[in-house]
């Protein structure tokens, strides 16, 4: 914490302030410049509340210094997170793949599906029970009658089946017949449902909000991680801004950004980064450059006739070329799960 | 709905868009043009997803035209809705303040601020009792144990307790303890959550989620209208922007947008939509004057002392001004609860 | 300046960066902390271009202080500055209005909109001789002959004529026909447009750009004033956000912000900052009421003839009850200029 | 365009629109449907300046379809632009790299970077003569005494000269010295600028705008074709969004997107788009991925010390490697220039 004093600031001004910092147990650094007097903050063990003293006589800003977050970071565990699912895994230098419709319709969908996925050697199967949607008027998934269907699958393809848990009860059929727990961008900060992820045995893959920053997705991991559950995959997946041409704004550098900070691994949804069938497999190409740890994309046995996202789902043979596209360029990489070139 | 074609469309192309739209029950008129034909569509009841045409062979556009919103249009409902909560009402000529601290920290904090919102005139206390955080290490509110508080304050002061639902189960205490149900901003679209506000016979207060467009805020609204409660006020408080000198950017074209299309009343925000507290005074100010049926502000006995927000919070003195600025401009105002001035 | 050292960071990384502050002539002063090590820097006369240290070992984050700007603060000039026109001002406490149409189309046009504006009190015509058009293929404004046009308005009406400089040599052009040099939001960071305007003897009136900060907003008017030209009108004129109900997103909090830390006077644009005549009076009652010192709005005898910005120009009769309710605000506030209501 | 009345519309309100629409010598088609009549217009050559409508009795919305370009268009030239500089290309199949400083500093500076840049196969040297800062108090550029050294690195090394005209006479000296004429993104709609490099037979590099939509920056792009100079080339580097872990937000969606509507190569940005050079190498082989004609770099002999844009600049070494991954990544790709895997 740094408290800028402004210049008119009394010498009275910037002991009342030094006053404050100490009665809160803290130590005060006071550092007179040329034209005003910073007071820097140590002493601390998490951040402190600076915006307490912005209302104090004589402050021009405070500045936050020390970071919120704990258990993401490399500080705390320096090596890469890699999560297993029975004897598939994220985070490590395979390329892990999450295909699949962006609900569950039929068996008979379904199960076309899921055959192309397990043969593209995709190992996670997504699809939603519940599906959260903008409108009430929408189609809403299938619900409860959906597991039977995927439990199907996961006994006939041997996938890992990827769903959203919309509510906590969710949480409870997803950990009875899943194998990963996903949590959606308008419940990026549903602390409830994050915690009760944070209980859970199960993997969490957690898409970032549509208007999250880093900070605030990183502070969502350490909301489940502080319940215990440190299998955190983290899912960019478009952020809200002015343009029009994509339903969100891809945003591929929060990938190096977290690799910095943090050692959760981080995959890249192209489907609903981009909303659009023709730009999924460029942009897919190049979440894997920058390094990515896997891709989430959605596919149809019919994309003309699904009952949601139809427009972004991409066609059985166009999932095919995308995967031998991305594997192209995963040959290119380390084998450390670095996300680094070869030649790097 | 209107699909554009391509200049390059065949006349084949357009017949096979043209059986779509007839197989799906709508009827399809074609426009051709000088460089290229447009498909205009009637007969749909309510919108057509018409996302499932974009990748047809000759479609350059698919352009939507029905609104997806029903319930809450001035369409449905040409007369304003007035909400009341037992002899205090939001929609009507007068204007409606709901005033108290972030979140509740103890009996002297709640009463003191009690007294001077019950001073003031106001008839709404809010007060969290749980607090959504974005760090799982910061004051989450002090939970049930605030609801002894509250209890009392309602006895005492006589006013109505607003106090925002974090999850499903808090519904039912609210329901049991307090006056208005309040959906917050992170929580726009958890829809579970709003279903169950819907369920319930206490109104409903929506604040506008952080990246939510107009049209998503009042879907959030026909989630809860959906279920049978009619109740709903809305709440705007700002949204994200690249804007750096306030906590969020305060929307108040929202409110002439609103009125527009929708007969629920809409109040404003400026301790959320300002994140500081020497704007809150001028944008309640800016507020009343763009027409809002009333305010939500923040006000603590010891705001350096908050804990929670205590940047944005009002001293029990600013407070009073406010209230008084505020009264000024609404005596300019017309009796009808339109938001307009007399003079217009 | 502040650099925060990563907690991994040696003696040996601490005193390199000591030694780089030394030897660009600055002070260090290392705080030891639980965790890390922050270096506080002062011997500053301006802003450190800190982004040099950002790369060194054991660096984890450069924190910015002192602020870029200087002659626009208040603390170079603790009273408002008044921009005078003639005998007409901006920044006092009376109310600046500036109207007139999108641009000069036609004798009969603007002399039918130069009586309204006349009889509403305004001081300030506007009409773009020279109109930037994202299409080039669009009207551009009828250039030199609409001077013929102006100077007749500014003789028979006693008006004061503002209109934008798309290019150097309009500004020639303004200052041998006009009154006040308006740069609009496309040119805030045309970095030669703003000298060439600094160095005019005719006041500048600054619009925001799209997507400007406030830090960059003011730093243009910096770039206005370092040239010796002190008469800069600021006008808040809506940003790009992702909103799709208004053109723009007007953000009235910048006028409080702007007063905090600078001498300049500061009018709004509901015109521009909606796009759409029937918000235009609700947000230029809001504009007043947050404490702006004028407003800039579009008004047209016929808008829906308009060849430009035909949607949210007001109709003469719409433009005179504009300014009726606007003043019934404005009469509420004290004379001083400092934009508060006479309660406060 | 379509117009779209409200429910409430009277059969007289339709004729009126219906009249306009037919005064201004277009076709009108009603389209009555089952709660509102959609008039669609038919007739026009460009787009129709639809907002004139949206005051008129009855209306409810007007949306736009036809787009308002042309020359950037597939429509009108079914073939990529390859750009011409002497011996040089970019817009085939060669990945074109434009590298060098931000500004040209000294002999010493210019000659070390253009030696690497030279040896890594790059055909086009970057570099400011003039430097548009945000604030004037920074280093702005040598201004002309950096042609001097410009000509001895292009007749010593045989690279291209990309520099930036921040005013139109810059056009004129980059005519007599350079090879590309680069327009800034705060210059995007500087429309005389535009106007300018559009009577050049200099090739112009057009970079987004900070705020920029897809249809502003190609209407940019429109504006300089239209007065003859058809050898634009795109440059995405990144938008103003809220995030702040960049500088900008790269948004590659804009690389497919311009490829399914124009022509012209697009190129990307990753320093500028990023502004913290070590993400700049991941993003450079996310935008070769994603079906770029070539990349633009920002790299200095010794970064710590640059005048500017210090974080963001590559070191010699860091650029060698950063050519070696995105020429890996690029062998990959088809001959055609049409960004795509050779596996699709």
């Amino acid at each position: 914490m740094l408290i800028v004093m402004k210049p008119t600031a009394t010498a009275r001004d910037i002991d009342a302030v030094v006053n404050v910092i100490e009665a809160i147990g803290l130590r005060a650094h006071a550092m007179p410049g040329a034209t005003r007097t910073a007071i820097g903050i140590t002493g601390n063990e998490g951040p402190v509340d600076g915006r307490r003293f912005e209302n104090l006589t004589g402050v021009a800003e405070v500045i936050r210094v020390t970071k919120p977050y704990k258990l993401i970071t490399l500080d705390l565990r320096p090596d890469k997170t890699v999560v297993r699912v029975g004897d598939a895994t994220i985070g490590d230098s395979k390329f892990a793949i999450i295909a699949g419709p962006c609900a569950i319709e039929s068996r008979d969908q379904a199960s076309a599906v899921a055959k192309a996925v397990q043969r593209s050697g995709a190992r996670f199967f997504r699809g939603c029970v519940w599906k959260p949607r903008t409108s009430p008027y929408t189609f809403q998934g299938l619900g409860e009658k959906a597991w039977g269907i995927l439990t199907a699958i996961r006994e006939e393809f041997g996938l890992k089946i990827v769903t959203e848990a919309v509510e906590e009860s969710h949480v409870d059929l997803i950990e009875k017949h899943g194998d990963v727990i996903q949590i959606g961008a308008r419940n990026m900060q549903n602390f409830s449902l994050l915690k009760r992820a944070g209980r859970s045995r199960l993997p969490v893959l957690l898409k970032r909000g549509m208007a999250a920053t880093l900070e605030e997705w990183l502070l969502a991991a350490e909301y489940i991680m502080a319940e215990g559950n440190y299998n955190v995959i983290l899912c960019e997946r478009g952020v809200r801004t002015f343009a029009q041409h994509t339903r969100n704004t891809l945003d591929l550098a929060s990938v190096p950004a977290i690799r910095r900070i943090s050692h959760l691994p981080v995959i890249v949804d192209p489907s609903h980064g981009t909303g659009t069938a023709y730009m999924v497999t460029p942009l897919a190409r190049a979440g894997i450059a920058v390094g990515a740890d896997g891709l989430m994309i959605e596919v149809h046995n019919q994309p003309e006739l699904a009952l949601s996202d139809s427009a972004q789902a991409l066609t059985l043979s166009e999932y095919a070329q995308l995967i031998e596209q991305v594997r192209a360029i995963h040959s290119l990489m380390t084998s450390d799960g670095e996300g680094q070139l070869k030649t790097a």
